[in-house]
C-alpha cells in the first residue's frame, strides 16, 4: 500500500458491508482531497474466507459490520489491544459489552467510533458526544426503531396490527421473525447507548425496562385521537431524582410534539437541556446504504484526527419509578356514580385528571382519560384498585403520554 | 496559567460573550474531567477595555462574538496568522470574507469553527463539515431565520404582516429595524455558508439571491391552505445544470415536508442527498445562551483535536435560472374563456398546472394555482403575457412551491 492511503479493514461483507465498500470506493478521491490520505479496504473479512490476523495487521483502522456478540466482541477487543482505531455499527454489542470496550479503548488510547449503531444515518451519536459535550443535557426522546414506526404509522391509518406488520414485512421493513423489533428490545439497545453517551453513564441493555407494541388495540389509536394524541414508540432517557432512567414504551404525544410527526420507517431523537432547549434530528433509520454513510462518517473522522477515546464513566443510579403523564382506558357499565368512584380512588393516589373523554355504548361505556404526571407506582396501585369495582368490565389499558412542553 | 488550562481569549463581551462566559466556567469541570485540560477564559476585549495583542498573545484559542465585518475581520486574520486557533459566530464576516479567512487558516494550518454562525445551537455547520464530509450533498433547504418564521406563524395563525411584525419585536424576537431578518438578507447570509460547507465552492453573500416577506398578503396564505400548502422562508443550495444554485425565498411546502411543521422562532435545515435520502435537524435559532452553547461546542472539539483547516475550494458555477413549482394568483374578470386563456398562454411557455382553486366574487374572480416544476425564466414570460390580458384585473403573484418529495 502507498504511504498516503489510509487502510480501513473490513469485518463483514453483508448487505451494509458491500454498500460500505462501494461507498468508500466512489468516494475516496473527494475524501483524500480533504484529508490529504485516501482511504482503502486493505482486507476484508468473511464467514468463508480471510484470516483476522492478515486484515488486522494490514488495517490503520478496523470496521465491524458483523453484528451479534461473537466473534464481534473478541475481534474488537485485539483490535483495540493492538492499538487500532475502530468503527462499529454494532448495537447489540455496544448495548450489552460497551464498557469492556470503552475501558479497553481508553487503556490503549484508541478510538471507538459506532454512529451508525443507532439511528442509521440521523448523526445523534456525534452531536451528543460533541457538539453537546459541553452541554448539560436533561432528557432525550427518541424513535429509534423504524419497523415499529413504521406500523404504528399504518395502524394510526386504519389497519390492525396484524395487517401492519404484514405490510411492513412485505414491502422489507419487518423481517421474518419480527420479535426484536415489536418488543421493544432493539429500541432498549439504542437508548441504552445514547443513555451512555448523553449521561456518561454506563447503561446495560438489561437496565432499560421496555414494552412492545404487539398487544395495543387499535380503539386505543381511535380515542386517543380524539384527546389529540399519536402513538409512538419511544424510548425516554432523563435524569430523575439524582439518577437516571431509561425506558422505551408505546406513547401517546400531543401534535405540537416534534416527533408527532416522524411517520414511516424514520428515526428521530429529540435533547432537551436547559442550555438549548430542544434539538431534534430526524432521518432514515436503516438501510444499507444510510448505514454506510454513518460508518464512513466515522472512518472519515478518525483520518482527520477527530474523537478522543470514550471517558472514564460517572455512575448514576438507575431510577425505575418515574413521573408521567397517562392515558387510561376503562370498560365500565353505563350506570350513575361510575366517573365519581374512579375520580375519587385515583385522586386518593395523587392521580389528578387532564381530560376524560366518556362514551355510552349500550350497557356499557368507554371513560378514557389522561392523566397529569404521576409516578409509576401511584398509577399501578391506583388502576389496581379501579380495576376491583365490580363495574369495571375488562382489565383497565394504561399508556404513557408525553405532555406538551412547547405551547 | 497552570499548565494543564487551556486559554480562551475572548473577543467580545455583549448577550452571547457573557453568556458564553458563564457557560464555560459553570461547564469547567466537566469539559477537563473529559480532555484532561481546563478550559479558561485568559483575557477579554471589549469596546472599552482590554488590549488585543495581550489577549491574542495569552489564548491558546480566540473566540470572536463582536460580529459585524470590522475590527473582527482584521483581529481574526492576524489570530490565525499568528497560529492560534479561532472560533467565531460572526455570519456577516463569514458570508463576505469567508475564502479569505479560509485560506489564512489552511496556510497556516489553524482550525476556524463557526458552528454558532447558523441556526444557534443546531449543530448544522459540524453535521456538513464530518458526518456527511463523505456524503455527496444534492440540495439542501433552510428555514434559518427565526425572526420570519415566527412573524410567518404568526400570520398563518390570521394575523397581518404589521400586527405579526408588532409581536415579534414585543417579545423581542424582531430588532427595532428589523429590515435585516424581513428582507431575507440574514438568512442569505447563513444559505451562503451552508452552501460552502456542503459544496465546497465559495459562495459569497452577493451570489445568494434572496427574496423578504414584507410583501406577502394574507390571502395568499389563505387560498394557500386550501391548497394544502403552508409558507414559510426558505433557503435553498442545490446543484443543477452542472453548477450550484443558492436562493432564499418565500416558499410553499407540502404538509409533509419535514420543514412545514417548524414553527415560532425555530430553525431547520433539511439535508437531501441519494445516500442518506434526507436528513433535517430542527432546534432554536438563536439566543444567547444557544448561541453560547454553540460556541462552546466549537471551543471542546479544538481542545479534542478534532476538526482540520479548511479544505481548498472547488468552484462551481452559480446558476441563476433554476427550476421550481409555483403557485400563481391571478384577480380576473369573472366571464367565459379566461381559464382557457391563461392556461393556453402557460402552456406555450411549458408552464404545466398541478392544481387550480377557482372562486367567483361578483364580476371578479380569483385563479390560484400551483404549476409542476418549471425554469423560472420560463414562468417569469408566461406571467408577463398573461399580466397582459385585459381580464386580469392586478398584478399577477407567484411564489414558490417545494414539491412533497416523500408521499
Amino acid at each position: 500500500m502507498a504511504a498516503d492511503h489510509f487502510n480501513v479493514g473490513l469485518l463483514g461483507l453483508g448487505t451494509v458491508g458491500s454498500a460500505f465498500a462501494e461507498l468508500l470506493e466512489e468516494r475516496a478521491g473527494e475524501i483524500e482531497r480533504f484529508n490529504g490520505r485516501r482511504p482503502v479496504i486493505s482486507g476484508v473479512l468473511t464467514r468463508t474466507r480471510g484470516s483476522f490476523e492478515d486484515v488486522l495487521s494490514d488495517a490503520d483502522l478496523l470496521v465491524e459490520l458483523i453484528g451479534g456478540i461473537e466473534p464481534a466482541r473478541g475481534y474488537l477487543l485485539r483490535a483495540l489491544c493492538a492499538g487500532k482505531d475502530v468503527v462499529s455499527a454494532n448495537k447489540q454489542l455496544l448495548s450489552q459489552h460497551g464498557e469492556e470496550l470503552f475501558e479497553t479503548a481508553r487503556e490503549h488510547d484508541v478510538r471507538l467510533r459506532f454512529e451508525a449503531a443507532v439511528a442509521g444515518a440521523v448523526p445523534v451519536v456525534r452531536v451528543l458526544e460533541e457538539s453537546l459535550s459541553a452541554t448539560p443535557i436533561e432528557r432525550i426522546h427518541g424513535i429509534v426503531n423504524g419497523t415499529t414506526n413504521f406500523i404504528l404509522t399504518e395502524m394510526a391509518r386504519g389497519s390492525t396490527y396484524a395487517e401492519a406488520l404484514a405490510e411492513a414485512q412485505r414491502v422489507g421493513y419487518a423481517e421474518a421473525d419480527p420479535s426484536d423489533d415489536v418488543s421493544g428490545r432493539d429500541a432498549a439497545a439504542k437508548m441504552a447507548i445514547l443513555a451512555r453517551l448523553a449521561f456518561g453513564s454506563p447503561v446495560h441493555l438489561d437496565d432499560v425496562r421496555y414494552e412492545g407494541i404487539e398487544h395495543l388495540h387499535g380503539d386505543d389509536l381511535e380515542y386517543a385521537r380524539e384527546l389529540g394524541l399519536g402513538l409512538k414508540l419511544v424510548g425516554t432517557a432523563e435524569r430523575c431524582q439524582g439518577g437516571l432512567s431509561v425506558h422505551v414504551h408505546p406513547t401517546f404525544l400531543y401534535s405540537g410534539h416534534p416527533l408527532a410527526a416522524v411517520s414511516g420507517p424514520f428515526n428521530a431523537v429529540t435533547v432537551e437541556s436547559e442550555t438549548i432547549t430542544e434539538l431534534t434530528m430526524s432521518g432514515p433509520g436503516a438501510g444499507g446504504l444510510q448505514t454506510a454513510s454513518a460508518v464512513l462518517g466515522d472512518v472519515v473522522s478518525v483520518m482527520t484526527g477527530g474523537a478522543r477515546p470514550p471517558a472514564p464513566p460517572l455512575a448514576l443510579a438507575l431510577i425505575e419509578d418515574v413521573e408521567s403523564a397517562y392515558y387510561l382506558h376503562l370498560d365500565v357499565a353505563d350506570r350513575p356514580g361510575v366517573l365519581a368512584s374512579v375520580t375519587k380512588v385515583l385522586g386518593e393516589h395523587d392521580v389528578s385528571i387532564k381530560s376524560v373523554v366518556q362514551r355510552g355504548m349500550g350497557e356499557h361505556a368507554r371513560l378514557v382519560m389522561v392523566t397529569h404526571p404521576v409516578l409509576e407506582s401511584s398509577l399501578r396501585e391506583a388502576v389496581q384498585r379501579v380495576g376491583e369495582f365490580d363495574f369495571v368490565r375488562s382489565e383497565p389499558r394504561t399508556i404513557r403520554v408525553i405532555e406538551e412542553e412547547f405551547v
